[in-house]
């Protein structure tokens, strides 16, 4: 314990890592305020699968160790970290959520996994997730439903819904999602912190599970956007064993920063995003353009091109991807797969080749089409991250519903996988609550390969506004 | 008309750019010694959709303009070529074999035009095909069937029927094809002509009918080996404008010529190639296993790898993107498509999408398997390129035969497709004839990228054989 106290786990990841830099806290502190908050409420938000205690003070101490020598540290020294448990570790568990891989231990750890641990950080938990990332509410039947810990009976968002619970509950600084359909976005709207899917190809997949290779990103959850800046600035960038991944250079995205959204043009959408919005969603996303102007940014009213297709595509490439992968498990553990993964899964059989192969072909020529229409006019987009209300656990769940429950539970990710079929950088950061208390998203995307801008607009937003700052009061289980 | 007359329609295309270029024979008297067999021969054999007599005369009068105003020509200079009718060159028809495109007008030409015309050859007509390159016999419901010039009431194979069947009959010294389950290979077998499909990648596909992105290639129907590497040299290569091929650098593929097979490995396939094939057919391949030995190749006895996934998931991939291509034909104008195109079509609707992925993601592991089992042993692999002796029009005709027929005319392309799954380069050369007196062709086929070794295999074999000089007796339609 230092002088700060358990308060440490409040800090921001940037803040944690530089007060480690600075010797005003120890690694072995920030984890045991983490692992505080984790027994206090691990029981009640369930958003952990596996966690390893002496591995980690293991870790805190070597890092402890490390700085006391001096000689140069990197950007996220000491940090503990926990992450959906599908980034593969070797030597460690790596369930991916299911009850299949319940005893996988990869020979062979994740490039991302590699990166974190060269800027200093180090992995102690392996977080709850929606099975092999195949749902966008968060529900578990092997390792049990992830609970919202802004209020227990609601949904975290999936399918990193470990993530997004266990970085609002200060279990960790923060931790990777993957984003196929929303998987980032979707839980960190719900769960009231910060997270960004990439573009795509900006980040290895290499040791990574997967689940539709056309749509996958690679992308963490975290308190603020400037928290998310140094993470991405760590795992971005070519790797060889991803030939699918970018040559592009990697910029410092903290660099960026700079509150000054002055020549900004911002597209607010006048079709699709903002259809049949909840009201107190809508209250909140027209607060944020208030707050975004404020900066600078010019508000651009926006008609859509193609988003019914674009939204219609995305699903046909990343469901018919999964089934593929998953087929052979499909013909050989059908009963091992919950209910709903397997209607989804078996469903996605029967959609027609020449379909999937349409929306691929179609993919270049309709992302030219969005980046003339939209990005020739605007430097972002903004919408909602998720149009309604958060529903509850109950409400969602498709195993056990009524008729109408699927399409509930579908309708969460409306508005984030297009971004998954055009390929584009697309962020959610926190910007209200409903009348239950429950985060509100507000949606942030942009050009290829522009992250810094998304970033550079969601920090400004985070410096005139606190929800990003907000703590959930999580009662007992 | 030149000394040596109409006879210099029989020199090979090597031999008529020699004799241009060492002023032995003006480009004029090749175009008309062509002219005469196609006048003679035209109605017989049915190879040609459209001829454009007065254009090959004014390319042929400038190339003798050029010839004799000295300077540098090109190795293809003034040399009278016609193509497959789905090449497209600006301002020309292109029907790609179809009632749909009848009319169709390109405004734009493919590369390989471009770097044939650069080589100073000149295309006069646009060659008779399979409706959208879409049957391996050569039936043709729109423009009538090719007949083949050895057996007028026998198949010429397909697609490109046209282009077999006039190389054949002397009316042009080559002509492309496009090959995407056997379509050079096949007519150059059945008209006993040589042809080359390269490897994936190899040539530009720019201006060319699409028919599946995974699996077509553009490559020469010549009467020789060394005719078809003088052709390759021309069009292999980069081209921006298709940004899928290769970048490898080209080779001189006439260099490596040189008769010797000291060292070259043979491989003779003991599964799949030889499975119920015809007993003139066994015996013609055997001879020519002789006559490779005779070169210096060693001949090694293999037993090959997943065959069947093979042949299956070659189909699957080039009839779904095929289905894909044409689903806009295939809303609106249903009724234009000859029936037997119809049925392939509409068939492929139904395959799923997780069986097309499933195609192309083993098509790599595929690869490396194949190449480590078969490659490892041998630098060659060699085999019948039809298993039949060639069957008659009618007795493929799967608009107007009785079930069973498509049985026939798919078993074609048995021995050539899985080449186009495994992108390897395969050719197919004249070695000897059937009870029928049709052609029997010979396949080689290489390592990626090794078009040098098959083509140094096909011309040592043509330097102990004369197959490839005998001249069909076209009797009158």
């Amino acid at each position: 314990m230092t002088a700060i106290g358990l308060d440490v786990a409040n800090l921001s990841l940037v803040q944690a890592a530089e007060a480690v830099r600075q010797g005003e806290v120890s690694a072995v502190a920030l984890l045991e305020a983490c692992l505080a908050n984790l027994d206090a409420h691990e029981e009640a938000v369930n958003a952990t699968i596996w966690v390893d205690r002496e591995g980690a003070f293991a870790a805190a101490r070597a890092a402890d160790t490390k700085h006391a020598a001096g000689g140069p540290i990197g950007s996220l020294h000491g940090l503990p970290l926990a992450h959906k448990d599908m980034y593969y570790q070797a030597g460690r568990l790596s369930t991916c959520g299911s009850a299949i891989r319940k005893d996988f231990v990869p020979s062979y750890s994740a490039m991302v996994i590699e990166r974190l641990a060269a800027a200093g950080a180090y992995a102690f938990a392996g977080l709850n997730m929606a099975e092999f990332a195949q749902n966008g509410t968060g529900h578990n039947r092997h390792h049990g439903d992830c609970r919202n810990p802004w209020n227990l009976p609601y949904i975290t968002g999936g399918s990193s819904s470990g993530s997004g619970a266990a970085v609002a509950s200060r279990f960790t600084f923060a931790a990777l999602g993957s984003d196929t359909g929303g998987s980032i976005r979707l839980p960190a709207a719900a769960n009231g912190v910060s997270g960004i899917k990439p573009t795509q190809t900006r980040v290895s997949r290499y040791g990574v599970m997967p689940l539709s290779f056309s749509a996958d990103n690679v992308g963490p959850l975290a308190r603020t956007a400037r928290d998310c800046a140094r993470i991405l600035s760590v795992i971005a960038g070519h790797d060889p064993r991803d030939p699918t991944s970018a040559e592009m250079p990697v910029p410092d995205y903290e660099a960026g920063l700079n509150g000054d959204l002055c020549g900004v043009r911002v597209g607010v959408p006048t079709t699709y995003f903002l259809d049949d919005v909840d009201a107190p969603v809508q209250a909140a996303f027209e607060a944020s353009l208030a707050v975004l102007a404020g900066r600078g940014a010019t508000l651009v009213p926006l008609k859509l091109p193609l988003m019914d297709a674009i939204s219609t595509y995305a699903s046909v490439v990343s469901r018919v991807e999964g089934a593929t992968i998953h087929a052979e498990w499909m013909r050989k553990h059908p009963h091992d797969f919950a209910t709903h993964i397997n209607a989804r899964l078996f469903a996605s059989l029967a959609i027609p080749a020449t379909y999937y192969v349409e929306a691929l072909s179609r993919r270049g020529p309709i992302l030219k089409a969005f980046a003339t229409e939209v990005f020739g006019q605007v430097d972002l987009l903004v919408a909602p991250t998720i149009r309604i209300c958060l529903p509850s656990i109950a409400a969602t769940d498709v195993d056990n519903g009524p008729p109408g429950t699927e399409q509930v539970a579908m309708g969460i990710s409306i508005n984030t996988r297009p971004f998954n079929y055009l390929g584009l950088p697309s962020m959610s950061i926190p910007c209200g609550f409903d009348p239950n208390g429950l985060p509100i998203g507000l949606q942030i995307s942009g050009r290829p390969f522009a992250e810094e801008t998304v970033l550079k607009a969601a920090d400004a937003y985070q410096r005139d506004t606190d929800w990003h700052q907000r703590r959930p009061a999580i009662p007992a289980a």
